[in-house]
């Protein structure tokens, strides 16, 4: 059985992901949603591409058969047509930040505007599935993570749980993002001559995407220090995460620690997320065009301080991947479908 | 003695180099000319620079005594501009396509706009120094060439004018430029992602640049094969020029052509043209942040065939650099001064 | 069935792809031929990859139940290795230059060394499959073809059959490669440094691909000006390709051409040629971590210049994807089995 | 008056950036000395460049009348040409790490070879200028520092003095590099396909510029956690520096810190530190190709963090650029001669 799944923001660089991992997904297959005007494609094939299109609203959820949408759109497009499309009955999973902080006043003073759909804050779940597998299971709407939060709490939750990490040093997040992380409309900061032979950082300490690692990290935001980079290529996020330990531990210890949480090379309990021998780290070729996030500890037991380098594909992991991850759970597919 | 040069257009990456060079120039201060709003510094220096503003306008002329003003602006605002500045009394280098072109029919065939300011057709020198240093010491007006044509035209005009080129089998330019020559407005075409690991094709034997090649080389349009193409780099352009040779010469025999036109290692008399030994050609480094004209020869003689490579850099002796030669001559300056 | 394929130079940039599409191939599972001592993983996994690993010798052929062996390795180890590996019963598909010319005298004329394998000249197939299926179905020893061949060929070939070219012109190819095309090994001309924001010609006129082309395409020495350029890129094969057509035809006509032979929307002859509308061509991005080749036309007919541009990703369909499309059609596989 | 000034190791990246520099320097003309056979010009100018070439000897300084040299070569080279040159009258300037640690102990202890040349240690003055100017002035022996240590300590020192900054929580330096810092020898690691589209972290909390830091910033180690990363450009570094304020502080008054320090609008102390705006920070775009050091600050009161990013030309401020100005002031020349 194959499953009609619909991409709005399907020219944007997370949308047309999705639409390329749905392609070669062995249970579903994508539907072009248009939702205005856009730029179009820029190859003109003679042998056209055979995809569906039609339009991005309710109707089309049951003229095409639309069990799931996927809303790679900014978050006013999202708080706009989630709400009829879960109406008309289709799963949700929105890419964008519009359902990942839990009150509208929240939301506001994150996003600068009003939450136009806040009575479905409380029913959205936060699509991280290592850890909320059961509740996107169950869920309409599933709000996609953040991809700079998904390397940061992938990394920092299971120690924060096993409680080895001192948190009155607090931590530090230094992040760095390849510029498709920017989104596909044009702008001076994403020009390839502004961005090529240089690096730069912004929304220090300030990014919006501060509050969801609070949020499942369980941090406090004076704990947290986060600082979001623009390095010069298309993909990947590369998190560096610094720390002191509460106890004299070895990198082997925090490594056993994540292999605890996450499994080992016997019980490989998540699929996703691929640990180093202590000593040894990720670099961003390891993880581009994957949903893996991969993950790598530094640790000088001597004076306590340890660094954990975290890895995604920021179109991976960080948004597509992760969504198509999602949806595999909401519609009971094997969890890797299509993603390996 | 200091003279003040306006600048309008400082904001784009043509303007932006025309001040970085008269700020290092010995007899010469940049004053920025602003048109309308910019978007300003990007650096928030505490110790701002000390360039003098003033309004893009004929009254700054007076105000701010400039002898000269260089127009890096699209054909419409220099069309508009020239005008008032040259009736102010300033001697005017326009950077655009407004007055490469010879007649006001032929600038709407390949710019699609009418020329608003066609009387200054005639008048105007085109500034290619190498063939037209001595219309320029006397011009008021200075129609600074194109990027492309100027590294096409300083290959292939020496070779025209010895009769080496066998003509009826025409010429093929496969031209590549660096981002940056497409100036800095964003647009989806110049953006990172779409840039990097990309190269791609485009005005395929229609680019606009293709008439002032004809004009300065003798060529016919149907002669001439020319192909822009981008590179995913800042700045540069690389032309690799094809042809038959009309009588068999050796590479060194085209190098010797080269060198009676250009001046040789005893004899320079042109200073930014650099002629490479037969059989080596120049790469894109060898010209970067420079005003040269870099040209490397490869002859094939039992075949006739050959092949003659051209490097510039594009803001360099493609746009700014050339801009301040000519405002030497202009000027009565030595024509090297900085430039070196 | 799962059929087991070794590949020698498993660490080098095509036999690492060649593993990678094996690796996801529903009839194959690749096995790592080790040559000498590699420089080994650079990732630490502690979840090892479980990819077997054999010597490369023919006893591997035998005790791993090789039915095929790609050599991704230097002509001179694939003339050492391939009768040894035929002789212990594998296919063997050769990836170097080795056995692409037709005989020892034109092979060290071109790869200046001897060729060490001299009897298995006539009996390797090339392996085009869009020009030599059948010879490929049926052969032991594949040669797969080089990467900038591979792109004019597909280019050139159809219109000299359907003798629209005027060769009395000759053809000029401008190609463009990206550094993968180099090969893994450290060499200052592609390292980082030397070869960001650069671009540069090399082997101009001299290219060792080029008997290649003239062997497919029917073409003499003299018609054929091929220059081959380093791009800034990972991956990627570009070639501008510039001709006179011998009637005056139009763009359509000329895709019409290629339809005619790789076959149009409705009857796909080749699957994985995609030819574009006339007056479109394709860039890198259309074809990066393909097995396509993609092909576009420009045409003037009022003076009967045409320019075709072509594009491949030079580890897909210029290397380890075509060996990979050779592999399926002499072991009875779907032709695009593991490719789409 | 010309002074020579010879450089060794003028091939690689610092040493041909020195050799750009003085060429263009008001007061000095720069000597090629040859140490090696090296992979020499990749340039065929038929115009020859006519910079003098002279062995690496202790003869060549008399011979030709050098009065400094310039060291942009391997310790181990440093340490025996340093004694010879020294002796011969020359001032030497030395850009690798032979002479920056004070003990011959300390040396072994990170660069893992014996010291060659102990007794010159006491000696070396470390030419920071900012913080050893008069030291440098009266100098034989210069070492230059370390390309990181540079942007770290510029940045730090001042808050450090002033006591601002809580030393129990620890500072975070997460470091990035342009590949020119790798040097010019070809390896795996620096080669054009390993580095673009990555960045990957090395020597985490371990690399040996980190003593180099705490002699000037007074730190401990325990105190200092430092990342050295790579990042796809070619020259600059930035350093993103993470710690806790000791008092109530905004990025106002740090800014202000720096400025008594370092000279503000009106009183420019020091003319290679540039400050930003407290909220404002520095990109690399900002500093390449300069022998600025741009420093900008981010601070939250509220919770005591604060940010400071710092910028520099890794060939510049960080190498070759530092070089000169240290040269400057050892000759008694304008402390910024040939470097604005």
């Amino acid at each position: 059985m194959t499953v009609s799944v619909g991409v709005v923001g399907f020219t944007g660089y997370s949308g047309a992901e999705a639409v390329r991992i749905l392609t070669s997904h062995p249970h579903c297959e994508p539907v072009l949603l248009e939702h205005r005007a856009d730029s179009g494609d820029h190859a003109k094939l003679v042998h056209k591409s055979t995809i569906r299109r039609a339009p991005a609203t309710a109707e089309s959820v049951a003229n095409e058969g639309l069990k799931a949408v996927f809303l790679a759109t900014p978050p006013e497009v999202s708080m706009d047509l989630a709400p009829k499309l879960l109406e008309a009955g289709a799963i949700v999973i929105d890419l964008s930040g519009a359902f990942r902080l839990r009150t509208p006043e929240r939301y506001k003073q994150w996003y600068k505007e009003d939450h136009t759909a806040p009575e479905l804050l409380a029913e959205a779940a936060y699509g991280l599935p290592e850890y909320c597998r059961e509740r996107v299971r169950k869920a309409r709407l599933i709000s996609n993570p953040g991809c700079y939060p998904t390397a940061a709490n992938l990394a920092i939750r299971p120690l924060i749980e096993a409680g080895v990490i001192d948190r009155s040093f607090g931590i530090v997040c230094d992040a760095k993002s390849g510029v498709s992380g920017a989104g596909r409309k044009p702008s001076l900061k994403t020009s390839f001559c502004e961005t090529t032979e240089n690096f730069s950082a912004y929304s220090i300490l300030t990014h919006r995407h501060v509050p969801e690692v609070l949020l499942t990290s369980g941090l406090e935001d004076r704990e947290f220090s986060f600082t979001a980079q623009l390095l010069p290529i298309d993909r990947g996020i590369l998190e560096t995460i610094y720390f002191r330990l509460a106890q004299p531990l070895s990198g082997a210890d925090i490594v056993g620690i994540y292999e605890k949480r996450y499994g080992g090379s016997v019980d490989q309990t998540e699929p996703f997320i691929r640990l180093y021998e202590a000593g040894h780290v990720p670099d961003l070729h390891a993880v581009a065009r994957t949903n893996f996030c991969d993950i790598g500890v530094i640790a000088d037991p001597a004076s306590g301080r340890c660094v954990v380098v975290s890895a995604i594909d920021n179109l991976g992991k960080g948004a597509a991947g992760q969504a198509v991850q999602n949806l595999n759970l909401a519609m009971g597919f094997e969890e890797t479908a299509g993603l390996l």
